[in-house]
């Protein structure tokens, strides 16, 4: 069956489609935090921060369904859809940040954001971390590209040293904040020694993919402070963070203490159906909406709105926010006690925690992969993150409840032992 | 009530945000080729393409209820959701068309359609007609834009005269297939000369935005022997012609009779869900897959499977494409019947038909908006296309009935009349 599935995928899709894990997973059935394969077998979910609120929960798909059924058009018309959402979800932002842009992924909300950025400063050049990702267009690819692109890298982009916990910027995890904001300003005189100019900084505020390493509110004052003092914008990517993962805040910029000028979200916002957003200060907005005609036809659809609209109603029902506080506190402290000589640090904000591992210094990936297979075989699904894919991630629906980390801190326990045998 | 919407979208989604016609519709439901506004009142939709198979099609909302209530995830697993669909999507192609790469808006496809010509030449220059729409990310709306990008225009795109049918290239619609091709060899010697090279040239093969202007099987074909010698690649944004809305053919390129290298699919496909596609052959999906490391966290999920698989469906059971030659044709004929000064030609391709508004050869574009208002009070939707926006567009859903065309047709007829009294 399985063997069957991947023949087809392969004359389908074409090479290099990977699936996770050595054996790949055929899931059939999600509920919660739990996902079904095809034999039946069970698995807790630890890292889809897609399903938001729980695989398939029943008001978001009704929601869908319901409105589904009534309408499903665009914005050329008036709709009550878009606005009663959009209202809602601003008024959750501070910093002026008051109106919205409703696109269909997180990439075509960076995509956006870089335009918004070039409109008020008419520059064309992003600054971005060297071990990041921020989405699949042509012109959000360039920013976290791990290969040349046809036609060689793009002059206007920098990539700068991302923070790392393992090699600190600067030497030391307390240099660190300084020591990125220097890379920023070497990059910002870059791109006007070049004739391109500075528009922009592009980030997750907690550096999601780059593994979380050593974020503290304040990090990013001393490049804050570079990136204004070159006229440029703050674009903050809170695809990972946002929607209270991080269980302190509903986003990360508000954990760090900064004031962003851009803000995108995707993935979580609709809990897997394809709706994503841009949020911005008024005088950004108008900059952007002044300087390019654009439309999305999906973006802010009916449909669309109301399942983000119905995500919003479970996060506050069911008080997501203070559970990922919570559970991920609780979580954070089990993880801890796990005490292995190649587990070098834990760390976690609300229900995104991490694992790094690494020996004498020199990440492990190879560890790490084998704990994720590990956690596999025993019914528990982790990912991994970082610049060698050596941090355990952690970052499950957010309904994950105290029982549940109970049950993921066992079986990972088991795993990185048995995983020891072997290193 | 709409004053006050109108006030609300200014208040969150700034300035620019276009709405249709004078005094914007509010719309609240929709059924088949019917929409009703917020009074009850009732509007034949003749012109919107994205409710391919009706509004809020019941076997549609069923197939997205269902499959949301199961399970919605990535294709980093296994799932016979992509399979099941995208085997019986590629089946209606020939040419070798037979892989695909799934996303979420035609945008996105066309964006990755640009880099797999890049992947296979190994160079990045872009021809579009300068009269054209392919979408609103960064790389492909530069292919459209009226106005100059920040930066200014990219040296890698040319956009070549657009076919036209009150001033045909080469002085004659007989001249205009040739006229075109030489346009196209001119921009590849810019291209060329200017060291980024040809990588493709991008179109809508019925030139649906520039008006379908005297476009018959065999135009192209000068063209592609010019693209072909140049080693470019043909890339086909089916996204208004495809799912058989001409009627003769399930998409442009067979009515043509040419063999794009990819065909990128969009608004039509998922009824409204946001769900598109880039199919290709082996060779050109596998450039792209070994150049560029391409994921997109919402394509082909279940749910975007399970609801384009129900649209090929509905199309199939109620015989859709032989209802678009069927009612189109006899729309066709109606239309033609309509003698009148102001119309200077009515065409049409199944279910997409114009009729150009000109005078003594020059375009009408404010008698063409008269005659949308006109037809909206009547209860008709019609919209605009064309260089100058003086053709007037009808592009129904597909379940358009010859009782609708009957309906549709005596009340143009009426709003062109009314519509002369003032020109």
């Amino acid at each position: 069956m399985t063997s069957d599935l991947i023949a087809r995928r392969a004359a389908l899709l074409g090479p290099n489609v990977p699936t996770f894990y050595d054996e790949p997973l055929h899931i059939v059935r999600g509920e919660g935090v739990w996902l079904w394969d095809a034999e039946g077998r069970r698995y807790l979910d630890c890292y889809n921060n897609v399903a938001h609120v729980g695989h398939c929960h029943p008001h978001v798909v009704e929601a869908i369904a319901r409105q589904a059924a009534q309408l499903n058009t665009h914005t050329r018309y008036l709709h009550e859809g878009i606005l009663d959402y959009g209202e809602r979800l601003v008024a959750k932002f501070g910093h002026d940040l008051r109106q919205i842009l409703m696109v269909c992924t997180g990439s075509e909300a960076n995509d956006v954001a870089l335009r918004m950025a070039q409109a008020v400063t008419g520059k064309r050049g992003f600054i971005a971390t060297d071990n990041t990702y921020h989405g699949n267009t042509t012109a959000v690819a360039q920013l976290s590209t791990r290969r040349p692109p046809i036609g060689g890298w793009p002059d206007h982009i920098r990539r700068v040293p991302a923070p790392d916990s393992l090699a600190p910027l600067g030497g030391s995890m307390s240099a660190q904040p300084q020591a990125f904001a220097e890379g920023v300003a070497c990059a910002i005189a870059e791109l006007e020694a070049t004739g391109h100019g500075f528009a922009g900084l592009m980030l997750c505020p907690i550096f999601a993919n780059e593994g979380t390493p050593g974020i503290a509110p304040g990090f990013l004052d001393p490049t804050v402070e570079v990136v204004r003092r070159a006229g440029g914008l703050i674009l903050c990517d809170e695809v990972q963070p946002g929607f209270g993962r991080i269980g302190s805040h509903w986003w990360g910029h508000e954990f760090l203490g900064i004031a962003p000028d851009v803000v995108t979200l995707g993935k979580p916002m609709g809990n897997g159906h394809p709706v994503a957003a841009v949020v911005a200060r008024p005088d950004v907005m108008a900059a952007f909406r002044n300087a390019f005609g654009y439309f999305n036809t999906f973006g802010g659809n009916p449909v669309s709105c109301a399942a983000a609209n119905a995500v919003l109603d479970v996060i506050e029902d069911e008080d997501l926010v203070e559970n990922a506080r919570d559970v991920g506190g609780h979580l954070l402290e089990m993880l801890r006690s796990i005490s292995h000589p190649m587990i070098a640090d834990v760390r976690g904000f609300g229900l995104f925690l991490g694992l790094e591992c690494a020996r004498d210094g020199r990440p492990e990936p190879d560890f790490a992969a084998r704990v994720v297979e590990l956690s596999k075989s025993r019914g528990i699904l982790i990912g991994r993150v970082g610049r060698a894919q050596h941090i355990l991630k952690i970052r499950p629906p957010m309904p994950f409840a105290r029982a549940h980390a109970g049950i993921l801190a066992q079986a990972l326990g088991e795993a990185i032992d048995e995983a020891s045998r072997d290193f």
